[in-house]
């Protein structure tokens, strides 16, 4: 399915779940294992797996691992105590709905069993299926997406959406990916996504290593770029996208659609249908969370800001479908009006590919 | 004219200029004196001085002690020395417009004196002036914009406007300042500003120092706090007015007009006349500084970023005067439309004040 050499941020071994970490990038290239949910709770909430794809997975995978050193138990007790764990992971990040998408998915799998020990296999294979098929979709979201990118031109980028914020290969730097690898001649503008850096830490790791010619930028260098006519498409990500196309995306997102729609520039947002919400209607319902101050005052550990002074810290933000130019998915373009385009999609969804509410 | 206890970043001693270094702030509060041009000029550009008026006025101080050690010569000999070095310290930053500014009044001010000696002395107390003269404009910045924040609410600011970037007082920051002092019940949103965090570390401190309720944001947050009608006013400074009300300002202005101009959220300038270049027509005559790479790619000298990634990094940008409420000087607040405004309010200038192009 996919090359060798490629980055693939989450394994299994050992009976664990092994996550490269994500706070030591790029100065580090560490693994380590997660044989538990409260370990898994931890990397979620410190962000050492972080990239709403890659939390899905990495949680299915979390729940094998804890499961498969959950005591033996009759089989509605070792499901009850499970459960309770599973509900906790579930709610470590609450804004991308991949998290609890992949528990539930977990969840049913397990009550679905005739036995404890049934249940800890299939657990596992369903955390395989789920890493695979996500490789799987991102390719698929590049395929669908590459034909909407300049010939010849800028494409600016905010965040991680990378190998590295799923199983492999990436959403919105899938499309980019995909579009360099057919041939587009393409120059990317990544923005560095303060506070936490992922872009100038992962993004920015990942365009050197694919060789995709790739500038760095402070996140409000974005405004000039496109006045000055060097942008000509945006594509982001998404953590939770409603059932109208509001989309919650990292913080500053928002901002790049408000910019790219004064400029008339096309915004794009890449996702998997795993990461559509249809029990959210519209953008107002979903929670944004609030991260520590520190994340902001402090970078690499090191105070940067004045002792004292307060902090706001809204790790992401709502995009009105009104300033989408399309949600290209692993269904395909989706485009306004996006509650019927997104219906119609989440209808087009297999059993086997398991897009569900 | 100013209160005990004012932080006032720019001082004589000892016939030499000392600058409060602000690239160590706020962790260490370091005065170091400068001598000479070639002092002067790399205190710019590596922005131990920085803000547009603070140049303007450290420009006029390092001229009087450049001429001060400057050797005896006949006069026109003397002037066509002191020109040259004037001439490459105007040179040090292209965008803000106040350097330049001062340079220039500086070489008229020395040109009419009849001996070296009277030259040194006019030097010396054209800076006193300037020094002066640039307060008291800050604070008749801020009594004719403080009316203009609202009674309870939430103000928005970018980079450092404050003490800091000025003689002392602050424009943008100085408006907020008035405004505060008048009771109004404002809360401050500060932008860290990267690359170089002028809001995380001066703008912070300053409000923090004066007791201002503030709280600190990635730039990236603002559209979201936009979003949530939690901010009902911006204000920022200047680097350079263009004759038709187009300003250049830190990069990250821009964006912040856009996104207020979304929200139907007034966007106002508040900048001394001598920010005012008549000789600029519109803002795309206005040159936008690149700075290092390393600004981007490292904070406080440890590596943040990917190794091997470009750069991209405009230390400004140019908002266009449709975008801007107002703009808030000295001798009033000019509304749009801003070319006859602005040519009244340069009409309106008095000798003595001095505002020429």
């Amino acid at each position: 399915m996919h090359q060798a050499g490629e980055l693939e941020p989450i394994r299994w071994q050992d009976e664990s779940l092994l996550l490269l970490d994500q706070t030591l990038l790029p100065a580090q290239e560490r693994w380590f294992p997660v044989v538990n949910v409260d370990e898994a709770i931890e990397a979620i909430r410190t962000m050492r797996v972080r990239g709403a794809p890659a939390i899905g997975v990495a949680a299915a995978y979390a729940l094998a691992a804890h499961a498969a050193r959950l005591p033996d138990a009759p089989l509605p007790r070792w499901l009850d105590t499970l459960s309770a764990e599973a509900a906790r992971l579930a709610a470590a990040r609450p804004t991308a709905v991949n998290l609890a998408w992949a528990v539930e998915r977990a969840l049913q799998t397990a009550r679905g069993t005739g036995s404890v020990g049934e249940a800890r296999e299939r657990l596992l294979a369903l955390a395989h299926r789920l890493r695979e098929q996500d490789i799987a979709t991102n390719r698929a979201i590049g395929a669908a997406g590459a034909g909407l990118l300049p010939e010849h031109g800028g494409v600016l980028t905010h965040c991680n959406t990378g190998a590295l914020a799923t199983a492999g290969y990436g959403t919105a730097l899938g499309v980019i990916r995909a579009a360099w690898e057919a041939g587009r001649d393409i120059s990317v503008f990544c923005t560095e996504t303060r506070p936490w850096l992922q872009g100038a830490r992962l993004t920015a790791y990942e365009l050197v290593r694919l060789g995709i010619p790739a500038r760095l930028l402070a996140d409000s260098a974005a405004g000039v770029l496109m006045a000055q006519s060097a942008v000509h498409a945006v594509v982001v990500g998404a953590d939770r996208i409603a059932a109208n196309g509001d989309t919650a995306n990292k913080v500053g997102t928002y901002t790049l659609a408000v910019l790219a729609h004064a400029h008339g520039i096309p915004f794009y947002v890449a996702a998997p249908m795993s990461t559509v919400d249809p029990a959210t209607p519209t953008g107002e319902a979903i929670v944004i969370e609030e991260r520590p101050a520190d994340e902001v005052t402090h970078v690499g550990g090191r105070r940067i800001a004045a002792e004292g002074i307060g902090v706001r810290n809204p790790a992401f933000d709502v995009t009105p479908a009104r300033l989408i130019s399309a949600i290209i998915t692993e269904r395909g373009v989706l485009r306004a009006p996006y509650p019927a385009a997104i219906a119609a999609a989440i209808a087009a969804a297999s059993p086997a590919q398991g897009v569900s509410a």
